[in-house]
C-alpha cells in the first residue's frame, strides 16, 4: 500500500497492517544493532497544539533512530501570537517548507485531514481532537496483540473502563474488527459503555462481541485486557465499586497464564504496580513497540516519495 | 565581505547582497539534493526570549539541512528565573561556550548589538523589540524579488496596510533604496503611513517614492505588492473601509501578468485565501526562500571564522 | 570506577575524580578539535520538571559534541496533563525505551535516586529538590579548582554568601574535603552560615575550616573565592551590608595574585562586572568547563554500558 499521509486507522488494510508489523519487527532489530543514518538527510516537524511529550518523544526517538533531525514544538499555537486564528492551512503550507515530514497534534477533530489537504510532505494524525483519531497509537496497540499473542485472529479482547470516551479503544475495536474469529468484550459501568457506532461496524463485520458491567466470568476467559481509566467523577450510580474494574494480584490470579494485560497509559489505579513484575503486564512492552511502529511508518512514507 | 554578526540591514552592501543571493541560489540546489553533512560538527543555539515557532524552525531547519545540531529554547526568560534582571551579556557569554552561532530573539531594541558587543561566537538577529531590527526577514524578501524579478534594478514596488508600524516594510525599503531607478509606493490608512526617517533616507539616495491611501491607479502598475496587516482598532476615521486594502481575485485581475504578491505571514483577511492558486501569488515561496538566505548566512559566518 | 548513575556526589571517590579531570582534559582538546561523531547512535533525554536552559543546554551540548541527538523538555509535568500524580517511575519506564541515557532535573529531594531504581538505562540527577543534590555542578566547579589551581591538595577555598541554602557550596565542600590539607573558609551573615551537617563531615575528616562574618583578612589569603547570592530579604539584622560581601576591583586589589574567583552563576550584585576582564574571574571558564565534565561523565555511563 502506498501511504501519503497518515490520517486515520480506516486507511490500512489487513495486508497493509502485516506490512507494517514486519517492518517494525526489522526497526527493532534495528534499534537493537544502535539504528541507522539511512535517513540523515530528513527532518521531522513535530507540531504540537497541546503539550505531549510522551507522544512526542515516541516520534522523535523514531526520527533519531533512523538518523534524522527533528524540529519541535509543544507550543504551536504561538503561530498564531501576532494575529488571532491563523489557519492551520497556513501554517502547514509554511512548515512544510521546513520539514519533510509533519507529525501534528491538534485540538480539533479533522485538523490532521485539513493539513493534509495542503501539504505537499506527508502528515502524520499525532491525535486530534479528543474525538478524533489517533492512529499510531491503534497501530502500536495492535502491534503489541500480535507481537505478544503470534496471531491476530481468534483472539479474544476485553476493553475494560470509560469505554465511551476512549479514542484508543474505539480505533483498536475497529482494526481488531477487520481479522477472523475475534470475539471483543466490552466492561464499563452503564452509563460509560462503547457507543453504538462501534457496536454497528462489528455487526456489520460479523464480529462477535458481549457488554458487561462486571469482569467476572470474563477476565478469566480472554487473551488481552486492555485496561483504561475510569473519572471517577463521572459516575452516576455512587454504588458501583470502581475498583472492580481494578487489576490487582489478585484479578491477575484469575487470568490465563498466557494473557497480556495493556494500558495506553499514563496509568491512576486501576492497574496496581506490583502487577508490573509479571510477565502478563504488557503495558511498558506496549510503550517500546511505539518506537518501532512509528519508525516503521516513517520509513513507509519516505519510500513512497521516491 | 566579511560578517562577523549579522545585527542589522545596514551592514549589507549591494555586492555582500548580490554574494549572498548566489549563494542562496547554491543552498536551494543543496536542499533539493538532500542537503549536506559539511557542517555536521557545529551547534546553532536559538535563544528565544519570545516565542515565534516559525522564524525559529526556519533557522534550525536552515542548520538541519547543513548537517548540524540546534539548541532550542523559546523561554530564554527561564535563564534569569533565579534572580530577577540577569543580563543579556552574562547569558550570551554563558551560551557561547556551548555553540558555534547564537540565533537571539530579544524583547528590547538594540538587545542583538549588545549581546554581539560580548559574544566569542557569530550572533544573528532574529528580531529584537517591535521598533528594532529583523535583518533575515529583509533579506529573504529582497532575495524573493530578486528570485522572482530576476532583477533588482527598474522596479516598481507597493507597500501596502500599517505602514508605521512594520519593522519588515522599514527594513525592505531600506534595502531596496540601494538599487537603480527603483519607484516605491506606499499605500496606508492616512494614519499609518510610512514614518518620515524612511523617506528622508530615500530622499538622500534620490529614490523615487509616492504616498497614497488607495491602491487606485498604482496596484495595476507596479512589479512587486508587499501586503501587511492592518490591526482594525489602530483605524481613526471609520468611514475608511479596511477591505479597500485587500487583495483578492477582482484586485489580482488588474495587477501585471508578471507581478508579484508578497506578504511576510501571518495573514489575516489581506489576502483572499482564492488567490493562493495563482502564480503570482509568491508568499509562501517567499516563506521557502528564508530556508536558502539563513543557510547562505550561516555558511557565510563560519567560512568567515576558519 | 563502574557509574551505572549519577545522581550524588557521594558516589565519587578521589581516583575516579582524577579519572573523569582527565577524561574531561581531553574532552576540551576534542571540542576545539570540532568534536566527535563516535556517539552519533546515542540519544539523550533531558526531562526538565523545571526550566532551567542553562543547565540544560550544557548537557545537550555535551551530546552534540559527542556526535548524538536529543529529546528534549522542559514541561515535564505535561506528561501527567491527562490524570494528576502520574508516578516518576512510570514515565522513567516509558522514556528509558526512547533513549540512552536521562538527564533528569525533578522538583522533589530524591526523584533521581527513585528514577534510577527502575530505569534500565543511565540517570543523570541535574537537580532534584532546593535541598537536594546537583553533583555534575560538584563535578564541574572541582574540575574547574583543579585546572586553575593544577592541584586540589593544599588549598585554601573561602566560600562567600548564603551558605545556608547553597546546594552547590554544601557539595563542592563536601568533595573538597576529600583531598588533603585543606583549609576552608565559611563566610556569611551570622543567619545564613553553613549548617552544621557539613561541618561534622568535615570535623570527621580532619578537614579544618574557618566560620566568619566578614571577608577581612581571609580574602587576601585564599586560592580560590566561591562567591555567591544574598538575598536581601532574608537579613535580619539590618544593619548588616550586604555589599561588603560583594567582590569589586577593590576587594580584587586584595586578592592573591594567583587566586580565582568561582560563581555558579546566575550572578546578581555580588560580582562587580569590572572585575570580568581580570585573569582571576574564572566564573565563565567555570560555565565552559561544564561541558567538558558533563562530556566525560556521559562517554563513562556509555562506555560502563559496553
Amino acid at each position: 500500500m502506498k501511504l501519503k499521509h497518515i490520517i486515520e486507522s480506516q486507511q490500512f488494510t489487513v495486508p497493509s497492517l502485516y506490512d507494517l508489523f514486519e517492518r517494525a519487527d526489522q526497526m527493532k532489530k534495528i534499534v537493537k544493532r544502535g539504528g541507522t543514518r539511512d535517513y540523515q538527510n530528513k527532518v521531522m516537524a513535530t507540531l504540537f497544539y497541546k503539550p505531549s511529550t510522551r507522544t512526542r518523544f515516541s516520534f522523535e526517538s523514531a526520527m533519531y533512530r533512523l538518523g534524522g533531525s527533528v524540529l519541535s514544538t509543544e507550543q504551536a499555537k504561538e503561530f498564531s501570537s501576532e494575529i488571532e486564528g491563523e489557519n492551520l492551512e497556513d501554517t502547514i503550507r509554511i512548515i512544510s517548507n521546513y520539514s519533510d515530514v509533519i507529525v501534528l497534534r491538534h485540538y480539533e477533530e479533522g485538523g490532521a485531514k485539513r493539513a493534509a489537504a495542503v501539504s505537499p510532505v506527508p502528515i502524520i494524525n499525532a491525535g486530534d481532537g479528543s474525538g478524533g483519531q489517533h492512529p499510531t497509537q491503534a497501530l502500536l496497540d495492535l502491534y503489541t496483540i500480535y507481537s505478544e499473542c503470534k496471531t491476530l485472529d481468534g483472539l479474544s479482547v476485553a476493553f475494560v473502563g470509560a469505554l465511551d470516551q476512549g479514542r484508543t479503544v474505539r480505533s483498536l475495536a475497529y482494526l481488531l474488527g477487520k481479522f477472523d474469529r475475534i470475539k471483543l468484550y466490552f466492561i464499563a459501568p452503564l452509563e460509560m459503555t462503547i457507543k453504538n457506532d462501534i457496536l454497528e461496524y462489528l455487526d456489520e463485520r460479523g464480529v462477535s462481541y458481549q457488554l458487561a458491567d462486571s469482569t467476572d466470568g470474563i477476565i478469566n476467559r480472554v487473551d488481552v485486557v486492555y485496561q483504561t481509566r475510569i473519572d471517577k467523577k463521572r459516575l452516576i450510580n455512587k454504588d458501583v465499586k470502581l475498583s472492580q474494574y481494578n487489576i490487582d494480584k489478585n484479578v491477575l490470579s484469575k487470568m490465563k497464564y498466557n494473557s497480556i494485560i495493556m494500558h495506553p497509559l499514563p496509568r491512576s489505579v486501576e492497574i496496581d504496580p506490583a502487577v508490573d513484575t509479571d510477565p502478563r503486564a504488557a503495558y511498558f512492552r506496549q510503550a517500546e513497540n511505539g518506537l518501532y511502529v512509528r519508525m516503521a511508518l516513517l520509513t513507509m512514507l519516505f519510500e513512497n516519495e521516491e
